[in-house]
């Protein structure tokens, strides 16, 4: 990422005034942290289907995966924007961060505009270098042609997952169903399914692995949603990193609160309205998000989802264990499957 | 570009939900029109350099031409958010459509707040568009490689001329200079120079020919936002089809406003303080546009605008005249120069 980014630097400093500095900040978010899960799959799934790490495509393969935490740079400074949030990884989102170097430094105009104007140039820059990165990663022609498919589809399916999640929170479609299919689109195809799909093809992998990855990916991705849906209402703060009922609070549509309203509407109307009332509200107190809590463990929705996991983890191991994966590679995956989807509250 | 949107209808398809619906509001802003000038540029410039319309390169070459047009989608849909423009082509804009609708459905939360996120990831699909476009336009693999620098070059640089932008509108910088670097990255670059130079690589131009068309398109690219700047303030509203003065109340940062600021410092302080208080004053009323032109054209900041033009199209001629460019294609690039340059008030 750092040889990447220098790469772009010249560019950058030819346009001159405040470029540099502002592309700077993309810089570091970037560089900063995060998990790298999805460059981790689809590196792993690479060795899995025979990858030779001590080969000289071991270099451009890691180019080409990484070119994904550019993609998920876009994707987090936008829908920093579109969720209002205030933090990111411990610091300023990237649009709160402009508006305050609009407001320190007196500048005219609305901050809080400026900031998301600026945070919407910066991912979009961020969505442009990951294509810059991947066509530059070196990787041969019939890898590049190859992977061109994955990668559109994978863009265009986390786009309509995106778009699918914020006219779900507007209340177009409460039903598991829709939930469901935010879950695939927005976090499984794109976490974890197209990152394993992505390594595969670069490892010209057969058919039947990419089939068996392919199913892998989708369900241990739905399974760890469903699992951080759990956690964003009976996480512990301390281990989760945010505070417990923020999810309720902010009115996310997740299967566990759809799940549980559908629910409730057949065995507990009273249940029912007070999960309903509770989503969105902003205002929620502790003592609000114990009453869902309750609700939704006792109508049920906290088994749902805790057998929902389960069966998706289950299942998921089968194929894997089934699939041609190299064992070492094979060993990593499970690993990594189990670190998104167990208990840790 | 209608073939482009039925090739992607699948995935969206795919990932169901209200995804294909606003799609199609993407698909109908493409298709709706504009000027394509870009395309026309980048195409004419592929001819002028030898390339053959009757060659089985001219589709591909077509295609890959017309990409630009997807960018050029998604950044009149931020650019649009980012201006709070509420009008585009005759229509409402990408996000005020998804406000209205939001709020036609009676959907919970801010329809505004949901118009501009459904704008800004419709924008981002637009983006990621641009480059399956590209990628999949059919030019062989020397072609690719060699429009891939060009291509990386132009978005980093637009992108770079934007947020130079609204830093000079916060009020960063009231120079002529960074005026005329916002000009020169987010307009010359993008819609003149570098639609010139992917269509020359696409025909293996060289070096000499390629350097001719970018010294041509910098300046007729410059010439024209000058004239555009001109057209804002001065321009009749039937010829231009936006009021009169909108620049002046939107506190556009235009190298026209740059030198009347920078000549009646020095030669009528009473006109300077008027040109600074009333750029960005929403409610000038027309008395008000009209002391703002006495004022530009009387400290001569209209002449000098107009010197600037004819001295760049001047040189933009020169320069296309020495180029070996084939006739017929180096008459059109100077009729579309003319067209995009000259005085229509």
């Amino acid at each position: 990422m750092n040889e990447f980014f220098e790469s772009r630097s010249e560019h950058v400093a030819v346009v001159g005034g405040g470029y540099a500095s502002a592309v700077e900040e993309l810089t570091e978010f970037v560089l900063r942290g995060g998990k790298r899960i999805r460059p981790a799959f689809a590196w792993t799934a690479w060795l899995g289907a025979g990858g030779d790490p001590a080969s000289d495509q071991a270099v451009p393969v890691i180019r080409a995966c990484s070119a994904l935490e550019l993609v998920q740079a876009c994707a987090l400074i936008h829908d920093d924007i579109i969720d209002a949030s205030i933090t990111r990884r411990g610091f300023p989102t990237i649009h709160i961060g402009f508006a305050d170097r609009h407001r320190n430094a007196g500048w005219s105009g609305s901050s809080a505009r400026f900031g998301e104007s600026a945070a919407i140039l910066l991912g979009d820059l961020a969505l442009c270098w990951a294509d810059d990165m991947l066509r530059e990663s070196g990787i041969d022609s019939d890898a590049a042609a190859r992977v061109s498919p994955v990668w559109s589809a994978m863009r265009t399916e986390v786009l309509g997952g995106q778009l699918l999640d914020i006219e779900a929170e507007a209340g177009l479609d409460e039903s598991v169903d829709a939930a469901m299919r935010v879950n695939r689109y927005k976090t499984a195809a794109y976490t974890v399914e197209r990152p394993l799909h992505l390594g595969a093809v670069l490892a010209d992998a057969s058919p039947e692995l990419i089939s068996a990855y392919r199913s892998f990916g989708t369900d241990i991705g739905l399974a760890f949603q469903l699992r951080d849906d759990l956690l964003g209402v009976f996480g512990d703060p301390t281990v989760t990193g945010k505070p417990s009922g923020d999810d309720i609070r902010e009115g996310k549509r997740t299967v566990l609160m759809a799940t549980g309203m559908s629910r409730a509407d057949e065995a507990d109307p009273r249940s029912a309205t007070l999960l309903r009332t509770s989503l969105g509200d902003a205002d929620l107190d502790e003592d609000g998000i114990g009453r869902v809590r309750a609700a939704l463990t006792e109508v049920g929705a906290v088994d749902d989802v805790e057998q929902r996991i389960s069966h998706l983890t289950d299942r998921a191991m089968a194929t894997l264990e089934a699939g041609d994966v190299e064992p070492q590679a094979a060993s990593q995956l499970r690993h990594m499957a189990i670190a998104a989807t167990q208990r840790t509250y």
